[in-house]
């Protein structure tokens, strides 16, 4: 699941216009979109960690490359996905020097095929629009989490992003305990504790349904996640569903704010981050705006 | 793809009624049939051979244990795959000691799921109709072929079970090439060669579509395929759909019956048996018999 949203970065966003670098000598830049999709298992999350392979670093070095810039760029991303968690709708922004963007512009979402590893792909790359950043432009952030919980339906294909359940579950009694939780609360019975962030979140969605091969699909959307949080949902609702807990529970829980030891973290392989979105083009500046005054820097 | 059907085996299969064993004092046998799925990436395919890891030998060895049988059963099956092709619609069948199957029935499918290994699962375990044979009572298989060919749409989470095609496909041209091919064709050029065996085969169906996420999708379904033949299907109109061979080109390879140097057989973990078809119960015998005449033993 999401790492959470952490804090406000130092310096501000920008507008997304080609503008000097930070020296008053320094080139234009110009901020592109990255659309991302990635196979978690490989990798010890989406946040870059000195001796680990993440996301986060492959991505940088992989663009860099592809531009031809001196130093890989940084990218700020959507959702801070965890160590095993999987993407198929992340979304980063980067700032690069525009110059280095107009040379490459045509071939770059082809060389970056070419240039990553096979378990990342770029899907889209492309100038963001004015305002755009992509963590705090965000309207919200959907999860997709994958059980198979009968042979009948499994499918070793997808066991790299499908949880093998061994006890049968209720959708029904998942989504009476699941609505239970919708609005905006403190999550801090479902989230890892962090020094001086809050957990209080607005959860928009959250329902399972069977897709067609009889896999339980849960959509999760909140306007931002706190770390841990769909996969302590996730595994308290696996609780009510194979009916060792009442639909009552994880309500109970969410008011007491403590987590309980009957929650199981779900694991992260199940997980998988698939659409961020953003509001139309006019009002991406105003909602960043809107975000970093509810999340401020602590 | 299908390694081929072999010859017919040298003992007619039976009626799929509990009955005498071998021996004239052998226990009362039971006809199972099963349905698996597979991940064919660590699987030197499906056949048994000595010293190498096969689903055959796998799945055998998971269903002794589970009906607790004093030697692993033989598997017959529908679609031999080679090494590294996958299976979500595979089908098999095992003669069992009648009493083993009774005392194992009402948990043996769930208790396979925790003997065998993660990369195959048993979908279905249940007592055959009469005259149900898993090769010859089919009356077609269907393979699909997966081709990503866009990086906006690749998905690295698939990337096990779909080819990785550098260049645009027309799908539109590979589908003129391919009702070429339909019907009734000795298919030699897109078949590897094996000593007295025919390569005559009924194609009743080869065409692509674009799913939901714009993978380029074969759908391949005939009688019973030769060796290698899905997969050289795949690799001629590939070489179709990205303009470097005219439409027309397979069906002239088929006419020729000789194999052309620019066919490459698309890679094997691109492909997977998606769906073996009987006819109804009261026609498995029949269908059995009929298909023993068209390809019987050398």
């Amino acid at each position: 699941m999401s790492a959470g949203e952490p804090a406000a970065p130092a310096t501000p966003a920008g507008d997304g216009r080609a503008r000097p670098g930070p020296g008053t000598d320094g080139p234009a830049l110009a901020r592109l979109r990255l659309d991302l999709a990635y196979d978690g298992a490989g990798f010890s999350g989406w946040a870059s960690q000195p001796g680990r392979r993440t996301v986060q670093a492959v991505a940088e070095e992989a663009l860099g490359r592809v531009l031809r810039l001196p130093a890989a760029p940084r990218l700020t991303v959507a959702g801070r996905t965890d160590a095993g968690v999987h993407a198929r709708g992340q979304v980063a922004h980067a700032d690069v020097a525009a110059a280095a963007w107009l040379a490459a512009a045509g071939s770059a979402a082809r060389s970056l095929a070419g240039v990553l590893p096979p378990d990342v792909r770029v899907r889209g790359l492309v100038p963001a629009p004015d305002g755009f950043d992509a963590r705090f432009s965000a309207l919200w952030r959907r999860y997709a989490y994958r059980v198979s919980d009968d042979p009948a339906t499994a499918d070793p294909l997808r066991r790299h992003d499908t949880l093998w359940h061994p006890r049968r579950l209720s959708v029904d009694r998942m989504n009476a305990a699941a609505a239970s939780l919708l609005g905006e609360h403190d999550f801090a019975a479902f989230c890892r504790r962090r020094e001086g962030a809050s957990t209080v979140r607005r959860l928009l969605r959250l329902d399972w349904a069977r897709d067609d091969d009889g896999v339980a699909v849960a959509t999760v959307v909140a306007d931002a996640f706190c770390h841990n949080m769909v996969r302590a949902l996730v595994g308290a609702l696996l609780a009510v569903g194979e009916q060792r807990e009442p639909p009552g529970w994880p309500r109970g829980m969410l008011a007491a704010a403590v987590r309980d030891h009957g929650v199981h973290v779900a694991p992260a392989h199940g997980l998988c981050l698939a659409e961020v979105r953003y509001p139309p083009a006019a009002g991406l500046a105003a909602r960043a705006q809107a975000t970093r005054r509810v999340r401020p820097a602590p």
